[in-house]
């Protein structure tokens, strides 16, 4: 990577470089006309150097490209549509300009992906660390608004794709950043080709962008969406405190990646495990009127139906294979 | 203060107990209708320990209250009305619980304040120094969106109440915070009585909440619109960037806190350079259309006239007593 020195430029600068060929216009407090009786919708996601990503093995780009999938991912949620996103990054003296034009170019690749119109970049210094915030501003349709009934006890619980697999990735590359510090001269690459998938949900999730459009097209509207970042358990666990309902997941539901349970044998975890409590998945689940089930089954082949709201007194329980009904447990606060 | 472990809960316990009597509803992801052919407006600013602010004099309620204006300051800028804002705390393992219900509790008087419908709160882990992330959404309403006009060269430039008093308050804190270090066994404590106006818009900002209001009332409708956040001089470069004209500003005209130039002789700091380029006075700065001028002076009386809009060949200047016209610097990445 070529060391271009950040310091070499003011911040005003240095923005303006970033948007050169980015085929977005810089546009402070970005703003956007709704439609007619749409919703504005808000999301925002803080991620901290350390906690949220590792330097040493997440590359820049993949991180500005996940950052804004995350907020995308919270619009999508709330089925409504990316508009407007303010990137802000606290950049630490390790950085160099290089460092940030290449954070900037997965977060630029993302933005376009997903549609926003205006992407606000601002840069402040940070003693400690790469900090990052990403806020998304999007429109939730009035049709959408209308057509959105109460969830009932009996909706779908779905899901865009496989669990658990960006946990298990991450251990891969975190065991392989403990063998390199181990080893000392004859250093040989690792071969992450067998684990390439589970690599590829932790540094490269994939929100589907056309999931609102095609459930409106399709007239169904959830009762309810999240993103799934922390965990299925998290999930679950908003969506009982937020429908007043109960809901009972399959084990034998969940999606999972083609090796997980070879690789999770391998290391000693769980998939299911992994897919309930470990993060970063960025999947969208939504509740589905029970009424729409073969339509969203024979329209929505990527999305998988994984169980059902219940009533209140059920809460969240996870079912497994046998039958067993294992409640499903919150998280503390640093196991998210 | 209590020492109230933070780990002793949840995360979404703390959350749950934060909410709690504060008057407002949890609400992840916010949503507001905006009215027919109103703009919505975003703005986003992230807050670094050891950058932005000290713990050592920094009380976390004033804190919480001053991000929150940062916010509120550029929606009001933007000529909107607060809305929905998002907080997210990147919360370091030196704060407990009871210091993070300080600080929102700070963050909640400020959002009343300001009249936000709807506040979002997430916290984070953060390995190295609290992280604060504020992002705020507002509305610009038809009219106002109808009736601004593009600037023309001799529109006046005014700002919302006294500059540079921040920087030099910031200065007296810095100033005994060495001082106390340096002190051994017979601490005194310092008299600060006589800078409390100076210390006073550091820690504690005010922006005017009904300025938005009051200027749509009497048909005011300003061609630009800043948050003085990082001194008057990065201010003026932005006005010149959006407009494409030039701006003079004098220094005879800039409003200063009382004994900003006694202080200002006593710590060898130009109280004029603290106003430039300096950061934190948190001041609303419009340009309004010259026809308006007398109405404008008559209806807003805290707001000073302190230059005027000119020929883009101008560039950004400061006039001196004297008549002399000095070119407004840029700021360097590290002088915010």
């Amino acid at each position: 990577m070529a060391e271009e020195s950040f310091k070499e430029y003011g911040k005003e600068e240095a923005i303006s470089l970033l948007y050169e060929g980015s085929g977005f216009v810089r546009a402070e407090n970005p703003s956007f006309e709704p439609s007619p009786g749409s919703e504005v919708i808000s999301s925002c996601r803080l991620f901290v150097e350390g906690i949220d990503f590792d330097l040493i093995y997440f590359p820049l780009k993949h991180l500005g490209y996940k950052c804004v999938c995350a907020a995308a991912g919270e619009i999508y949620a709330s089925m409504a549509h990316p508009r407007t996103l303010m990137l802000r990054l606290g950049v630490s003296s390790k950085l160099d300009f290089s460092h940030i034009r290449e954070l900037w170019s997965g977060a630029v690749a993302a933005a376009r992906e997903h549609g926003f119109k205006t992407v606000d970049l601002d840069l402040v210094p940070s003693p400690n660390g790469l900090t990052i915030s990403v806020s998304a501003g999007g429109e939730r349709l009035k049709l959408t608004k209308g057509r959105t009934v109460k969830a009932r006890s009996k909706d779908l619980v779905c899901v865009s794709g496989s669990l658990g697999a960006a946990y298990l990735g991450q251990q891969v590359l975190e065991r392989e950043k403990r063998n390199f510090d181990k080893m000392e001269d004859d250093k040989v690459q690792p071969d992450l080709e067998k684990y390439k998938m589970l690599i590829g949900s932790y540094l490269k999730p994939e929100i589907p962008a056309a999931a609102v459009s095609r459930l409106e097209d399709s007239g169904i509207y959830p009762s309810h969406g999240y993103l799934v970042s922390h965990g299925l358990s998290d999930t679950l666990k908003r969506l009982v405190r937020d429908s007043g309902l109960g809901v009972k997941v399959y084990a034998d539901k969940i999606p999972f990646e083609g090796n997980s349970f070879a690789f999770g044998k391998e290391m000693d975890i769980d998939p299911i495990s992994a897919a309930m409590n470990g993060g970063d998945d960025f999947r969208l689940l939504f509740t589905i009127p029970i009424l729409s089930a073969e339509k969203f089954r024979r329209d929505f082949q990527t999305f998988e139906i994984i169980g059902h709201l219940a009533q209140p007194e059920v809460g969240a329980v996870l079912v497994t294979p046998d039958g067993v009904e294992l409640p499903v447990k919150a998280q503390g606060w640093n196991n998210e």
